[in-house]
């Protein structure tokens, strides 16, 4: 049976969701392939979404007409924003959700959209004709054929769990791997390698001694993850914190011959950031205690997750382990901890677009690229769909800079620098993080998703209704001067130095001890331009307070990145033959050919690509 | 690692689920073993509960305090009552339900009994020491060791799907097949062969022309599944019915010889009562039409499914013979049909308590015993886990007889006759149905399940307090008198003739014209003593006046069940060797050798066990 789409995606996760509500909404047929209708976008780990930078994709994906902050905000459990102690360039918004109540959420809302089918199958074939691809086929024998096709496929080609010395074929516990789809790649030319990542114990709340653990609430805080503004109405409950000590890790160094991890079973690199207890113990022998956090999975189940303590140790060395901890010593899990290697795909073989550099009309997405996370994930999916659609119309990609989003960082991280272990997103990874905020996705990408058809006229009018009250704020504040003697009360009350002279709100509102809100309740004219008739009124005023605020950084970096866009927009795609310019270095020429830069911005983020090697081309380019 | 209980049960479906929560509740320390817990009692095939016969099951097992009935009602979106132009003694209630909710209302139930641990894993191996059922291993590497174990893996064991040529491995559409442990099963003596379901297309309700189909609303009736009153919260849908036509046969007949049940793929045997279409065609050769009913999978999928439509066809057959009919032609399925073979083993080795009569603590529940159906693995399910408590005890077994329940004929029908076919239960297997009501479970078996601790307390007061309405007003209307001047205007409005003298209400009520509700409208005193302070008062009404319409027939069939108990008290186990009563035929003699019957009562059931064999057996013991 042969079905016809414009685009396909293989993949039923973070990075396929995303992908094919992308691609369905900028008018592309499109076909979700999913061998589990009932587990789309299952979050296979971490019953959490957001978290530092990771939060700001998810912000990112909103704003951009995506999926992801809508469904968290419906089924959030619990919602923080982490890094409140430091500047607005690094807030990062984190919700726990109801991993159940997730993935019925992520289908109605597919459900809702047009243009989207969905096939539960399996693909076993790429279709390849004349170096494009056109389709797939499936273990029912569906040849679904395309214009584009996007791989989305998560840890199940050729998945493998690990358990002691137990192993088992996989895509995720309970599932079955995928074991024939890669080779259809990689016969045309892809690079696949092998990546490891793993998850921890699932606990019975039941079995839990939770007056020996510290127990962390959420906040009641007025944001979400969407800027569509969906109130949270799920229960909030608490997270609670322990440590292991040292007789946890006696335990698991005792057995640690047994760990796949130290003897030799697994081969295929871990995600540095989300390392398993046992790595914690050898990576940091001195260290006598680790943080756990156990998580609730729902809001009405007693499933919880024990974050920090992801194992593929032997399932008695993880279960003896956790009963040295007090809270822990009557525990009942679920299931083990587990490691899961799978294989993934070189993406310095992608252009910026996702696209294969040699395969027309394949995109990648998620942690086939070689990333962690599901909002890396989803980021990229999103990405990978809207260009998936413009392909199939004929129109150049849509890429986003690094000064536009940490999607655009996370995308040219990839494709120009590559991988060799799962590639996490951190605040640090950007250069101009003060103007990537979670408070200002919307700011950076509404305009330009409502102009691809990604996001709607409802999206963008929301926008500019809350643009334009942010501009009302800051132009008030602005303009408006205060004579001392109307705050130099306040000011004192707030521990602050009293004015000498006249200043503008503004100026006020620049001293990093105050407050805009500190300020208003002592200027009721203030406090009545602050008002608005927006919902979302709170967020409003941050966004107006943190660009009065931050106004000095905010211009310096913008004036940074244009400069680099001076780079950004030099291209140089097919201007070379890197192999004949003996000017510039052999590695430089070496990881010049394998990348073959876009753009000279591109060129000089290559590792091994040296400034004289982009002086060069750049004299070369004046000619 | 070695975990240790008192009853372990293997597979969370319809009958794992109802096995571990009475185990559990009859105070036995219980390990559910299921390989997904987010699948937990997944209604494989039809988005419905109850039905003719079927919706009977559900209400014993919620008057036994079982959870079927509880979490159908939680999660029904439409109910009608079967059969209600016949006789009370089969009406059936029928529900569809959310498919997902149930799930999650099923494992919320799971979650709330004590004595209950689930773990997810793969049973790969039964542990068997001296005779008797000690535990099983898994595929993580965990020895599960317990005094009794329950083996409910419904279509699990060696599951092979089939659509069209393609055979995929599968324990059903996107699990994977448990390929080990039947054999582990099969080396103590224990039977096991193959039979076969099979399952429709999914189809996306955005594709049906729902204006070429009719529609079939629920109603708004009072009744539940369950005794515990719980009304219905979720939005109630309808249903929708067509026709295949001559166009929609031609087109399958035309591949007939693609079809794995008529190419000889699949040898095994399929439920004749939800036979495919391909198999309604070739049964039925003269038939131009056959009915189809599209039922909703869930308030808010656009998921539907197509009863009526089961198939193993090719793919491309399924779906261009679909596109035949007018509200299909557009049509987009999620998945195909499929049909599945998987093992069962012999349920004429197990005794009447569900206890393999080879293997001492090992249990059988569900469709590993041969019969189709949630509700009968339900009710099996509920029995299995009940006995393997006691046994665990050391008590007797808990047997329901044939005029006590549905569930006491088909455990009987299973273990006396066996199958040859997948067994579902029918109204006309009952000899007693007239006593085996959907209205009267309660009072059969609510205070027997409150004597073994599987029903609570507040059932059984509720029950109690029920009873005393239902017995009020029985006796109301057998002692009050009606005078003809009061009732006789009424009786003619009624159409019914008019009383020359007077009688009791209970004789008017026995008039099969007049309904309890309709004399009540005429005699104020009446419709007062019909009022009852108990939310239940429409249900307390039916039970009340069923009893006095049908007492006749009641008593009757009370008379006949007794006499049969003379023959179900001699107890004959153990008595004779039958391979030396050469009084007996060949055949009988073989028969009770192989089935080795408890009672005379199940020996004279035996096909094939004449009744001069019974009389011989019934000589012998008198001597």
């Amino acid at each position: 049976m042969i079905l016809k789409y414009d685009v396909i995606v293989i993949g039923g996760g973070h990075a396929g969701c995303e992908a094919a509500a992308a691609a369905a909404r900028m008018g592309a047929k499109t076909c979700l392939v999913t061998m589990d209708m009932n587990k789309l976008a299952q979050m296979s780990c971490n019953p959490a979404v957001g978290g530092i930078a990771k939060g700001q994709i998810v912000r990112e994906i909103d704003a951009l007409g995506g999926r992801m902050g809508l469904v968290t905000d419906a089924t959030s459990i619990q919602f923080r924003m982490l890094n409140r102690g430091k500047g607005p360039a690094v807030w990062s918004p984190r919700a726990q959700c109801d991993r159940e109540k997730f993935i019925w959420e992520w289908r109605a809302q597919l459900d809702r959209t047009d243009n989207l089918d969905i096939w539960q199958d399996e693909a076993c074939e790429l279709l390849v004709e004349n170096g494009e691809a056109v389709g797939v086929e499936t273990v029912w024998g569906v040849t679904l054929r395309a214009k584009a096709v996007v791989i989305t496929a998560g840890t199940f080609l050729n998945g493998l769990m690990h358990v002691g010395k137990r192993k088992v074929p996989g895509g995720r516990c309970a599932e079955p791997a995928v074991l024939h789809f890669t080779e259809s790649i990689t016969r045309h030319g892809i690079t696949a390698a092998r990546m490891k990542t793993g998850t921890p114990v699932r606990i019975d709340r039941r079995s839990v001694h939770f007056e020996d653990m510290e127990e962390q609430p959420g906040e009641t805080d007025y944001h979400g993850f969407s800027y569509m503004t969906a109130p949270r109405h799920l229960k909030q409950l608490p997270c609670w914190t322990t440590y292991t000590n040292k007789e946890v890790h006696d335990t698991l160094r005792a057995a640690i011959a047994d760990s796949p991890l130290y003897n030799g079973q697994i081969q295929s690199t871990g995600p540095r950031y989300c390392p398993s207890i046992e790595t914690k113990l050898m990576t940091f022998p001195d260290k006598d205690q680790h943080p756990l956090f156990l998580e609730p999975e729902g809001e009405d189940t007693n499933e919880m997750y024990l974050n920090g303590f992801s194992s593929s140790m032997p399932m008695e060395v993880q279960i003896e382990a956790l009963k040295k901890i007090p809270a822990f010593r009557d525990i009942h899990v679920y299931r083990p901890g587990y490691a899961i290697e799978y294989d993934y795909f070189d993406p310095t073989q992608l252009k910026p677009s996702l696209e294969s550099k040699l395969v027309g009309g394949l995109f990648f997405a998620g942690q086939v690229n070689g990333t962690t996370g599901y909002e890396e994930a989803g980021g990229q999916g999103l990405m990978a769909g809207v260009n998936a659609a413009l392909y199939c119309g004929g129109s150049n990609p849509f890429v986003l800079k690094r000064d536009e989003a940490y999607i655009g960082v996370l995308i040219d991280d990839l494709t120009t620098k590559g991988v060799d272990e799962p590639y996490r997103m951190f605040t640090s990874r950007a250069e101009y993080r003060i103007l990537l905020r979670q408070d200002n996705a919307d700011a950076r990408l509404t305009e330009k998703a409502y102009e691809l058809g990604i996001a709607t006229r409802e999206r963008y009018d929301h926008w500019l209704k809350k643009k334009a009250e942010i501009e009302r704020i800051v132009r008030y504040c602005d303009q408006t001067n205060v004579k001392p003697r109307d705050i130099n009360d306040a000011l004192e009350r707030f521990g602050t130095t009293p004015m000498q002279f006249g200043t503008t709100i503004a100026g006020l509102v620049a001293r990093p001890q105050l407050s805009i809100e500190q300020i208003a309740s002592a200027l009721p004219t203030l406090q009545a331009a602050l008002q608005t008739d927006d919902a979302r009124q709170a967020e409003i005023v941050e966004a107006a307070e943190i660009l009065i605020k931050y106004k000095g950084y905010i211009e310096r970096e913008r004036l940074v990145a244009d400069k680099m866009h001076r780079l950004e927009d030099i291209h140089i795609k097919g201007h070379f033959n890197y192999a004949e310019l003996h000017e510039i270095s052999t590695e430089g020429r070496q990881k010049l050919t394998r990348i073959n830069p876009e753009t000279l911005g591109q060129a000089a983020r290559i590792p091994g690509v040296s400034p004289s090697d982009i002086n060069v081309l750049l004299v070369l380019m004046k000619r």
